[in-house]
């Protein structure tokens, strides 16, 4: 049995410095206590990532370095933790620690390369360090020691232009003399769906150049508006890697001279939520050359029950409202708001109007009673009516789709009276094709605090409701998504039998040009070379980017660099007066 | 007679390339024809500034070059734009083109210090550049070419550590036998109140290191969510400086030899608006060792409207709503909109309640008949009613702020109507004051797809009303903010006898310590230790940090980075369905 590494996969809240050192303690206890002879963290561990403006507080910076400094830990451990500048002419460093029994703590490394593209803005924030991470642990035993970003570059997954390549100062430190028994790297790797395919191959080119075990320990949860999937990776120099669970945390175990996967071993966190795809038996932990690739609807569904859960317990929310109008978006967030607080704090509102159809109020009760949770009845029908009369003056000779809106506000007032009245959060239940089109009411049902499916497709929200009454199915309950809502016509029924296709193409050509624009950078000329059809894509860039230009006020900028995962458009909580 | 520059103070339109070189083209024939010798513009005059995630397209840069090449000049002139990358791993460059006529276009300069922290984002769009600027224009002239930050490390007014000096740079190429007949620096500035005298310090200190003129052309107008005020400078190095007009578009002449300013002229832009000041004559250029400094509400006034103005002409928008309550805030806001777009574009709403007073149905009343503009009364109590009666389940037990905020919603959604019923931009009326307190309704008075006083202070609204106020009378014009707006106790009026020092501390009081925390940085034990009282300064700051907790989601952020002037919170425009 060669030198057994613990990989410690929390899930930190930002700003919790105390919570999150004690986390460490813990999970670094459970893996001494199960063998391991040395243990990491993921990047900024203890503020949490993304810690964003919190940084630019010298304050706050030294309280990371003295709470890291005083964790307690039986084995030698590295912890990732903002770190004081060098100079008062400096910004801080984003680096790790090295925590050994009996030795004073220690700055060990701070990251060289510094992503600021994307959700990335770290420059903003940090002074970039020009020194190879070589940590001694002992008189035998030297690591590398990288920071995220430092590894990517060298697999050339990058947009950026770094003049160092961290993994070849280690490459060169070995080839000068200096053996290292393998390398380490601390990560806060954003989700976003199929990630894990690229993850892998940064380690295994690392591992490979290296001629060494390369391990990268990542971060899981939700902070702010980015997920972090978790599925820490060891790679040895010969292709074969090791991946921890997705969703949840937990200790992986891996023996660096075993790599066929017989010594690694899973740790789940003992009050830690389970992943949805393996309830965090050992047997999760996928071994080969190739990362597991779970199906897109449970991974997507994972993801955003794990982003509005955390968000909720974080920020102190304990109970959810939201409109239901018996279709698909509201029914899948109806049904991850269950998930993430629980069905006895959640209450839907079904608000129907002179135009709902009977099947969409028959579709909500269904879905609610399947969940478990309580829905109120309020109809807008006498606002609606006085809200009209009122203002007959203003609509009479005006656009149309003012009358539209103003059904759409009425029920956003009623989500909010309800949700300020019980202190809860208000959910907002749009999907991104439906958003990138403006196809929404602003102050309408665009309220609320969060929007569990604001950085989903349509097709994308279709996938995560059949995962969702697969579930349902296997645990024999009751699937929550009907039949119905999920055959039928989209609409929004604010005028009579309306459909979302009336105005807009339908959504599997909609979402395929929207995906290539927005996720893959596809310009104009590269998708009517890719045989969509011409008027249909400048009628969407157009509304596109109408509508960014009405979110970003005057630049006419041409889409929103949204490659990683956010959890939908950040929207302020449900403000009380 | 010296050698005679131009710095063409001009303000572009963020994305409008071809109209932002004709202005250009406007300007430099006007200077040639009144003498100038060469000619300076803003920095990235062609894309203007901020062109934010524009840059991350490669053919948006290839076309702001292109732009740039074509531009006709009949003097030598230097060109603030985008340049292509080096080479395809690089980012484009901040930098400048020389057009000479007679010969091809050329890349001049790029900039070397990329300001990256507040509202400068520049590291993640652009390469810094390690060359010291200097542009040969003919055999006996040769000048030093600086970009905006370029300048300001030297004088020590940055918050960053950059590695080069570019003015030292330039210093020392003169003290290897290079002469420099002077340097300019092509800026775009941000505005914030009293930041005319840090510019002053800037450019003497150059002109003092480098020994010959220095020469600062800053953009003026509004872009996205900063302002810029134009008072272009020339500096020399015994201190003496000259300053153009704020907020206004025009040509400064300056000749170097003479620095007693007798041969500083400025041009005034032939259909640019005037200074609320000056009204663009020669005199208003200060000539002498201070920049003048304006009264604050005036230089405020100045501020707001064209922030307001340009973001209505340059985003296409024609008309304005905004609820009046005859309260100081709304009123404000109405004069800003009427004198943004003119009093028959502007429609306010007067939507009283069962709270609403006698007194402020009448101020709002005045202030729109003295501004000249229609406003619709709509009693929201009708609604109020029958929401009240729907929701009553809800409300009963709950917070009773809930009931304070149907109101203000009903309020919003009824501003929204007639907005989108016409096609116009609604208007928020918050201050920075009650916003940092969440003293406001998210989705109620806080509706609009602009806060024209979402960044001043309230104390600073009463400084703004008063300025108004005196330009009326000096054009023997009716005040538009009436004696009783001014003196009565402010209140949002959605409970009975409410005020604001209901809630919260005397604006006064409030206003210091906002101050001193967000606009200094000051901390919490430096606000006691400044003799504000200790329970007031934790109250303030608990629910600063907590509306920003719910604004920026959960990261505990302690303030907001504001220091420069932005036009209040970035919100949506007025999306309509």
């Amino acid at each position: 049995m060669g030198l057994v590494v613990a990989l410690l996969q929390l899930n930190p809240t930002v700003g919790d410095l105390a919570g999150n050192a004690a986390e460490v303690e813990r999970a670094v206890a459970l893996a001494a206590a199960n063998g391991a002879d040395l243990a990491i963290t993921s990047e900024l561990v203890i503020s949490g990532y993304p810690p964003r403006d919190l940084l630019r507080d010298p304050e706050f910076i030294q309280q990371c370095a003295d709470v890291t400094a005083a964790i307690e830990t039986p084995i030698p451990l590295i912890v990732g933790t903002p770190l004081p500048p060098t100079s008062d002419r400096h910004l801080p460093g984003n680096g790790s620690m090295r925590i050994v029994p009996g030795r004073k703590a220690k700055v060990a490394t701070r990251k060289q390369l510094l992503p600021t593209y994307d959700v990335f803005d770290e420059l903003r924030y940090f002074e970039p360090d020009k020194a190879p991470g070589i940590l001694r642990l002992s008189e035998n035993l030297s690591i590398g020691v990288t920071i995220c970003e430092d590894a990517w570059q060298h697999a050339g997954e990058v947009p950026a232009d770094y003049d160092a390549d961290p993994i070849e100062q280690l490459a060169a430190w070995q080839h000068q003399g200096e053996p290292l028994a393998l390398s380490v790297n601390l990560s806060s790797s954003p989700y976003h769906l199929h990630k894990e395919g690229t993850r892998g191959d940064v380690v295994r080119a690392a591992a490979k150049t290296l001629g060494h075990p390369y391990l990268l320990c990542n971060q899981i949860g939700g902070n702010d508006d980015l997920l972090f999937d978790g599925r820490s990776l060891a790679a040895w120099p010969d292709g074969r890697m090791i991946q921890a669970p997705s969703w949840c945390a937990g200790v992986l175990l891996v023996d660096i001279e075993d790599g066929d996967g017989d010594a690694a071993r899973w740790l789940p966190w003992p009050d830690g939520k389970c992943c949805t795809e393996c309830n965090c038996k050992v047997e999760c932990v996928g071994v080969g050359s190739e990362p597991s690739v779970p199906e897109s609807g449970v991974d997507l569904l994972a993801a955003i029950t794990t982003g509005l859960g955390d968000y909720c317990r974080k920020s102190g929310i304990k109970k959810l409202v939201l409109g239901m109008s018996g279709g698909l978006d509201s029914s899948v967030c109806a049904a991850i708001a269950v998930r993430a607080v629980g069905a006895k704090n959640v209450l839907g509102l079904s608000m129907p109007s002179r135009y709902s159809s009977d099947h969409s109020i028959a579709d909500a009760e269904a879905t609610a009673k399947a969940l478990g949770m309580e829905l109120h009845t309020h109809s807008i029908t006498a606002l609606h009516q006085a809200a009209e009369a009122e203002l007959n003056d203003e609509l009479v000779d005006g656009n149309p789709v003012a009358r539209e809106n103003i059904q759409s506000r009425l029920r956003g007032m009623m989500v909010m009276a309800a949700a300020n009245s019980r202190g809860a959060m208000a959910v907002t239940t749009g999907n991104k094709s439906e958003l990138a089109m403006g196809y929404c009411t602003l102050y309408g049902d665009m309220v609320g605090g969060y929007a569990p499916i604001g950085d989903l497709y349509k097709s994308e929200v279709y996938d995560v409701a059949r995962a969702l009454n697969r579930e349902a199915e296997r645990f024999g309950e009751t699937p929550p998504i009907t039949e119905s809502t999920l055959t039928k016509p989209p609409s929004a029924e604010l005028a009579p039998d309306q459909t979302d296709q009336d105005t807009l193409p339908p959504y599997e050509t909609l979402d395929a040009i929207l995906h290539a624009h927005i996720e893959n950078g596809a310009s104009k000329s590269t998708l009517i070379a890719s045989d969509f059809d011409e008027t249909l894509v400048n009628w969407i860039l157009e509304r596109l980017n109408a509508n960014e230009h009405k979110r970003w006020q005057m630049a006419p900028a041409p889409r929103v660099s949204n490659r990683a995962f956010g959890q939908g458009w950040r929207q302020p909580l449900a403000a009380k007066k």
